[in-house]
């Protein structure tokens, strides 16, 4: 939904056209209001959220983006309102929206729900980190006896049915709750009634420990092709399960992350935050940046005297600190790709380096005999020396290797020492191109042409 | 799996290790098994699918990525082993397969598939653009009759469900078959049998047409939260369906793209890509790059006489330009990432580079003033005039002004003319932002200090 549509549904809150309101908002999925709350400021959304119906309110409340604060506008109403809307939400669901709170609110509102049972499986999965397989299952999952029939199967499927969400596959457990085995919908309606569970359940592709990152599991569903996937504990006991649109929402999420960190982004900036929002997210990068470029600064203010005698080296820098800026984000934005979808193994590190740096290496030679040439040019139209050229293109070359070099170590080295790899690489790598591409230029200048 | 599991896989096979090979293949998943062949050369990938059961190397085939050409390792077989290959495989699969070969190669395998129905099934699914709804989907689907009692259409799923891979829900369709709503498992095993499809069916959430882009749809699953979609023609006629594991990994997929074309990197460059290859992929954009940062070299070059005659604005060259492209940069993400994840509608347009150029208008000034500050203590040092601080607070508040402009509005500008933002606003804007940063810099200092 655009943020004009959304607007418009606001305007109409605003303007007490209530029944107008709810006849439009009544139509749209909950991903939809999401976008409606997310254009609406705190006061505007705890109105909507009590016009609403209260699943419809948790629905929404829950497809808003973590930034959003969702939890915000659950903790502005009245106790009682708020249990209202997490009743209408699924165990996990709920457990997300509620974790975010302090732990006082929490206990306040999961003290007004009504089933004691959602209130005791919302508590359990309050203990899970959100960010984690535990914080994203669900506990209501449809389980079958090895040791019944089919027939009985589909009968305990049945008694289950209407106590869970949606599903397409019912669990096979031994008496003790372990985990054994799979009944897909198309087994369990296609077997033979009196056939055993045990003979005909299917093995299972995958599970999960509830302490898996939310990213892994989504990684593992989507290369084992499963829509669900089940949590299991050490004694492979059965905890719950994860759907496929508990991780959807996830690789997005992710992807969003990636390429804002890379471009210099926080996550923590909402793609549609606010001017004032914004500008305070990115002036802390923009400030490491303002240190880091510094670093060229330094350079050529220790250079000065070169610079000084020879003033046509000006035009190169930028030619020279752009060529490697760009060579090191290149390799920057292949490995950090690779290492967010696990595909580096530690083993592998100088593999990928040694391939970046034939890759700058070549890159090198091509782009800097063109820019050496363009120097040569510039030094005969201006009666200078024709090592210029010289100089133009080792400094082109040597920088472009080194580009390679940082632009696959950094983020390998990063990822070591447990720092994301995304967010700091390109602001160091760019920097550290610009001062060696600086040194070299004009250090070989005045080695050469002085 | 990481290249270092695939190299040993691929050396048993290298030393006639057959059995060893074949006991630990038939142990993983397809997509370990396409990690292998990934890692295989072209050779070596022939006698691997060879080796392997048809069904097995046809699942490992369709997962390798398409940059790794597994239609060259199909062409390569005799026609009748491809074609027991792609008998292993559903309609759909089969079709992106056989999609990417000659038209004639195509004809020759169909022409070897023992099931006729088969055959008619994928040449139809040919006929669709493979990254379309219509080149996803499968025309396998379990339907049941609007007008049958629940008893009924639970017989009806039972006949059909050997011919389907796998299914949680029976698509409703009238006699004409149109589609007109859905059953699920949940609802086809808890509905009284006596009852009408009729009325028990639920709405459909989503529908697509066949021509739609695999991105839509993948966007589309994800709000919906649906793990299959049904795909009509125009007459509300049932083709097929998309199932969650087909755009799984057209959202990983858009998503490695996106980063890399970020930047600088084609999309047809394969993240594991040999370092020839990758060079040559490269080497392309640093082309262009180069072409663009001779636009901030020829500004120097034009305003060479105030750089000889101020060596120290030489110092803040670096600064004002990486500033200014972190930035961009950082406006560039955001806008880009809004754009693919369909945020932005055309009349939002003025509002969101408004935003941009109010942000980039807040952090120039703040960055303008600290490099402004050391402008001056460096203008103090070297005995030049304090004025070199007001020309360097200018210049870069100035420079992330325009910045922010660019940064929203040559992506916007770009999509408005249906060329992908992603890959080529990146190199525009860092080049734009050093010629401007230049050009404020060094115009600004002939203005006010000489």
């Amino acid at each position: 939904m655009s943020s004009r549509e959304a607007h418009e549904l606001i305007a109409l809150v605003r303007a007490g056209r209530i029944a107008e309101f709810l006849s439009r908002a009544e139509e749209l999925v909950p991903a939809d209001l999401a976008d409606v709350l997310a254009e609406a400021d705190e006061f505007e959304r705890v109105e909507i959220v009590k016009l609403l119906p209260p699943s419809l309110s948790g629905q929404a409340l829950w497809e808003l983006p973590q930034e959003e604060h969702p939890e915000e506008t659950l903790a502005a109403l009245e106790p009682e309102e708020a249990a209202e809307i997490v009743e209408g939400l699924p165990d996990d669901d709920a457990a997300d929206l509620l974790g975010e709170l302090e732990p006082e609110e929490q206990r306040l509102i999961l003290s007004k729900l009504e089933d004691p049972e959602q209130r005791e499986d919302v508590e359990e999965l309050l203990q899970y980190d959100p960010e984690s397989a535990g914080g994203l299952m669900t506990a209501h999952v449809v389980t079958v006896s090895v040791s019944e029939s089919v027939a009985e199967a589909l009968d305990a499927v049945r008694r289950q049915a209407d106590q869970v969400e949606d599903f397409s596959e019912a669990y096979v457990v031994d008496a003790d709750r372990r985990l054994t085995g799979v009944m897909s919908f198309k087994r369990l309606v296609l077997a033979p009634p009196d056939r055993s569970v045990r003979e005909v359940m299917e093995e299972l592709d995958a599970t999960v420990p509830p302490e898996m990152d939310q990213e892994e599991v989504a990684r593992l569903m989507a290369r084992y092709n499963v829509s669900a996937i089940p949590v299991i504990d050490r004694d492979q006991r059965l905890l719950g399960r994860i759907t496929f649109d508990d991780v959807t929402d996830v690789v997005e999420a992710e992807a969003t992350e990636d390429l804002l960190k890379f471009g210099g982004v926080s996550a923590d900036e909402n793609l549609g935050a606010e001017w004032r929002v914004a500008t305070r997210s990115r002036l802390r990068w923009l400030l490491v940046n303002l240190g880091t470029a510094a670093g060229g600064a330094l350079v050529v203010w220790m250079l000065q005297g070169t610079l000084d005698r020879i003033w046509t080296l000006a035009i190169f820098m930028p030619i020279v600190g752009g060529l490697g800026g760009n060579t090191g984000t290149q390799a920057l934005a292949v490995t950090i790709r690779r290492l967010s979808l696990g595909q580096i193994s530690p083993a592998e590190f100088r593999e990928v380096v040694g391939k970046e740096m034939l890759v700058g290496m070549a890159n090198g030679l091509v782009i800097g005999l063109l820019a050496g040439g363009a120097a040569l040019a510039v030094a005969s139209a201006t009666g200078q020396t024709p090592w210029l050229g010289a100089v133009v293109f080792m400094a082109m070359a040597g920088n472009l290797l080194v580009a390679g070099t940082l632009g696959s170590f950094v983020p390998l080295l990063l990822q070591r020492f447990g720092i994301d790899p995304a967010i700091a690489s390109s602001v160091f790598v760019t920097a550290l191109t610009d001062m060696c591409g600086f040194a070299l230029l004009l250090g070989l200048a005045s080695w050469l042409l002085l």
